[in-house]
């Protein structure tokens, strides 16, 4: 059992954690919560190493003579059913005082998991019939992008695309905010115009949020192919986008505010696509 | 003006900011940034005393001839038009190392006001012709309530309606998600009881959100009054408002995750009004 927090294992976690070029470098995320590491798991992603922490886990600590597959049924905690690969990883056991150090949320799961990062790209994606994407311009905080991918998941969308190369899908603030979706709803950064060449060539539509311009959201037809395309609520849509887009869309402000939050945008167009194409089958 | 942190007046912003006992005892609040000092004075809150940093902010400081009606007029900060009362709060500069102090959101507006609360009951409502109320049983964080405030601004709701009298409505946290919806939208905290009868008087039907026994939520018609009551994400509904309950709605879950965000679940509930609403005239 790890007791110290200055454990050259603990505080590589901690770079993870805090580091977004660690992250980069070593190809390596941390993913903390019983559930979160549930989708994580089913959604393919190969863990590396398992913290943890029995005094406060319900789960039963593993033994030494204890292999992760045993571990894993013994525990049931991971999913039932069959996972490609299995799970090999590596189960640490660690102390309270180093696992309160460790955990992100103040949470109390007392599991924090070390993940292989994967990179999705447009190519990679297995899309439905008539697919829902979410596209994000690019991403003010790591926490709204994870808000987003939570609403997506609900309203069942193919993926979500962030144009924005840089951003870094292995945040912990955006992991925490998606609460597992990030795992169970495809994940996409690329630049803006391989995503418009792709949806041109893909036959999807593509709708751009935007004030100025613009049809009432629910008079606009998404039942077809549809990506719904999102810019900051600092600076809205580059030209870019606009040009590119089969129909402009709007949500009415009816209050005194000039903004939504960009994940309650979201909610509201991917629901509405959901709307009607629940009314038309 | 004010150079010590160490000064009382400081020092009791700070505790109004921290506890809410002082704000109750001494029926004050503290709103920080330019917009919400706005959006508080057009809802016809009374200003006590406005902290200015003059550094910070782009305003020009007050001048010791300068009343606050004045600077009010020439710093033209403040809304025009009439408003009751006007402004006779007092201004008080402070220097730079004091506002970060006391600038709870770390912004660089350098305003923060110190305001007097207002109760508001369920009487006291100006209800439109079909009023579109949301209702919360209870708060699980304050930054929730503020980002549900958020999304009835943006559809126009007639009100938000806390059913736990021990909710403080002046949480700094849940003024900052609300980003000055908090003085935009009525919001008001009475009991479960209170509010049924309410609304049973009113002609206004509910809709609790709940997953069992329910239709889906776009199924059901929101153009008359509407009180749409919405749980816990953890405990969800209480029986006193199931069986109140006119309709019981559920936003269809499509993805793998289990539940929304309650401001993201309160935009697509209100959003169908809206839009069913618009569409019917």
């Amino acid at each position: 059992m790890i007791t110290s927090t200055q454990n050259p294992r603990i505080k590589h976690l901690l770079l993870l954690q805090q580091k977004s070029s660690q992250r980069r470098a070593d190809g390596l995320f941390v993913v903390e919560g019983r559930r979160e590491v549930e989708h994580c798991l089913e959604a393919g992603y190969k863990l590396r190493t398992v913290f943890v922490c029995s005094e406060i886990s319900p789960l039963p600590a593993p033994t030494g003579e204890c292999s992760g597959a045993l571990w894993q049924r013994e525990c049931s905690m991971l999913p039932k059913g069959e996972r490609e690969g299995g799970f090999d990883a590596e189960v640490v056991p660690v102390s309270r005082n180093v696992y309160e150090r460790i955990a992100y949320r103040g949470g109390t799961e007392g599991i924090v998991a070390v993940v292989e990062t994967r990179c999705l790209s447009l190519r990679d994606l297995r899309l439905s019939e008539s697919p829902l994407i979410v596209v994000l311009e690019s991403v003010e905080k790591p926490g709204n992008l994870g808000a987003v991918l939570r609403s997506a998941d609900a309203a069942g969308a193919d993926a979500v695309v962030v144009c924005d190369p840089l951003t870094d899908l292995y945040n912990p603030n955006l992991i925490r905010a998606a609460i597992g979706a990030v795992f169970t709803v495809p994940c996409v950064a690329c630049s803006t115009e391989e995503c418009i060449s792709f949806f041109k060539e893909k036959g999807i539509r593509i709708l751009t949020a935007q004030l100025q311009d613009s049809s009432l959201y629910y008079d606009t037809p998404m039942t077809g192919p549809t990506a719904i395309v999102m810019g900051t609520e600092a600076t809205g849509l580059t030209d870019e986008w606009r040009l590119a887009a089969d129909a402009h869309i709007r949500i009415p402000m009816l209050g005194r505010l000039d903004s939504l939050n960009v994940s309650v945008s979201a909610a509201i167009l991917l629901f509405e696509a959901v709307r009607q194409r629940q009314i038309e089958k």
